[in-house]
């Protein structure tokens, strides 16, 4: 199977891919939307996705994809444990303290906010496509007083010294990634549960009416482990939400709850049952 | 009274706290955190800063502060049509579509995100503070090919080339903005709505006890304009939800309804009562 991933070598999204997927094929994308593309058009197998970090909340970029776009299922969610560390070109380890700008990912940069606010008040903060990216251009400009946030593998890859290990605030760091596909996924490891995902529109969008949409899950003892509302962007005060509940496919329960959420004239688009596994 | 907003001059807050409040004194702040820090240290007498747009949903920023620290309540909320355009320095107008880099608070870049995927495909997009500093940026270094994106008033106050207007991608775009105080706001406008904000906090994280929670709204008719969730940062899974309610101050049934949230093991935090205006 061709595995693609958010790229490039070194992200987050690369380290699930190679543990998750060992045995396959990689491709690296530039960006989430061409990663989902590539699995949409069946350039790919599997598309490897990160979709919600535990500090920073979901990743837009992927919600709002699945939500204006026809996507495979998806077949199985990943959850790896994060790390920030700010590191710096091995010619410039003796005065790394001099820096005059960082380079990382948005949520990097997030992350690690309070430790540079308090550190580095006037560093220059530069937003990049990934942390990978980062780790790579300051391994390529050693001549430049320039740091990175990047995860530890990133700085065995492109060579760097870790001047500071574990820069972000929250130290139960996790990142949530999904793995969409056509086909089902022979995974041995054992899951730590079970969920379906489905994003709701409301009719007319009227929040007041999201109470009895609940109700049709909340009667039928169906558990909601997650809801989240976001922007439809065709105007202010317009939502979709997005819903994880406990239970798995071919739940009679869950057919009954969706077709009356239909004749509430609610929409509801399924995104997947799937089992969710832990990367040490 | 001493206005504080999210500056420097010419950013959305600026137009909003000159047009809300023509006739007092204006504070700049370079982030939103440390003007919400400046109206809790009594250091001003109203804090503006932006809370919602339509496109990108709410500014997490603010949401975030305003769940982790004590803060005045809400006073009034103002809507803000918004629109960005594309300026450059007036001396490379002949050259402006080989500009190598374009500038724009996040929000800004992410607006424009279809026009510039379009037309720009390899233009080095680059986060900056604000709207105004990107402008400020480009009428200061007339040497470099940079753009910025920006509100119109910004090309005005830096004496830029506007040279594509509206180039965001979503026609109705609009922001929200709140006026937090210790004080009663005298304004003399005729409000579009009246409405309570909350956060909640359910016992145990548990979203399965949710819709008990909004029950205790939907039983007494109260209805619910807007929900929405963030993590608390503490471990993935872990959520508060933001709540809009369309109800004004001293409703004995919200009264109720809290106690009621609390007896159930919610934790409440009441954001205010407060008026919306939109600002032509």
């Amino acid at each position: 199977m061709n595995i693609g991933y958010l790229g490039p070598v070194g992200t987050f999204s690369y380290q699930v891919a190679h543990r998750a997927f060992p045995e396959e094929q990689h491709t690296a994308y530039t960006t989430i939307s061409e990663c989902l593309d590539a699995v949409a058009a069946n350039e790919i197998d599997v598309c490897l996705v990160p979709f919600e970090n535990a500090i920073e909340g979901t990743v837009n970029v992927t919600l709002d994809y699945l939500y204006q776009n026809d996507v495979p299922p998806i077949q199985a969610e990943y959850i790896l444990p994060i790390s920030q560390n700010i590191m710096v070109n091995k010619q410039r380890s003796s005065d790394w303290q001099e820096a005059t700008t960082i380079l990382s990912h948005p949520q990097g940069l997030a992350q690690c906010h309070d430790y540079l606010t308090k550190n580095f008040p006037h560093i220059k903060r530069e937003a990049v496509s990934s942390t990978a990216f980062a780790a790579e251009y300051v391994s390529t400009h050693p001549d430049e007083k320039t740091l990175a946030i990047a995860p530890l593998f990133a700085a065995e890859h492109y060579d760097l010294d870790v001047v500071r290990a574990n820069a972000q605030g929250n130290m139960h760091n996790e990142t949530r990634f999904i793995a969409l596909s056509n086909r089902k996924l022979a995974i041995t490891d054992d899951p730590i549960e079970t969920k379906t995902t489905l994003l709701l529109k409301l009719p007319d969008n009227d929040s007041g009416t999201l109470h009895t949409m609940l109700s049709t899950f909340a009667w039928r003892n169906i558990n909601m482990s997650k809801i989240e509302s976001r922007p439809t962007k065709t105007r202010l005060g317009q939502y979709f939400f997005h819903i994880d509940l406990d239970v798995g496919a071919d739940n009679r329960l869950l057919d009954n709850a969706m077709v009356e959420i239909s004749l509430l004239g609610g929409t509801v688009k399924v995104l997947g049952s799937y089992d969710v596994y832990k990367i040490k």
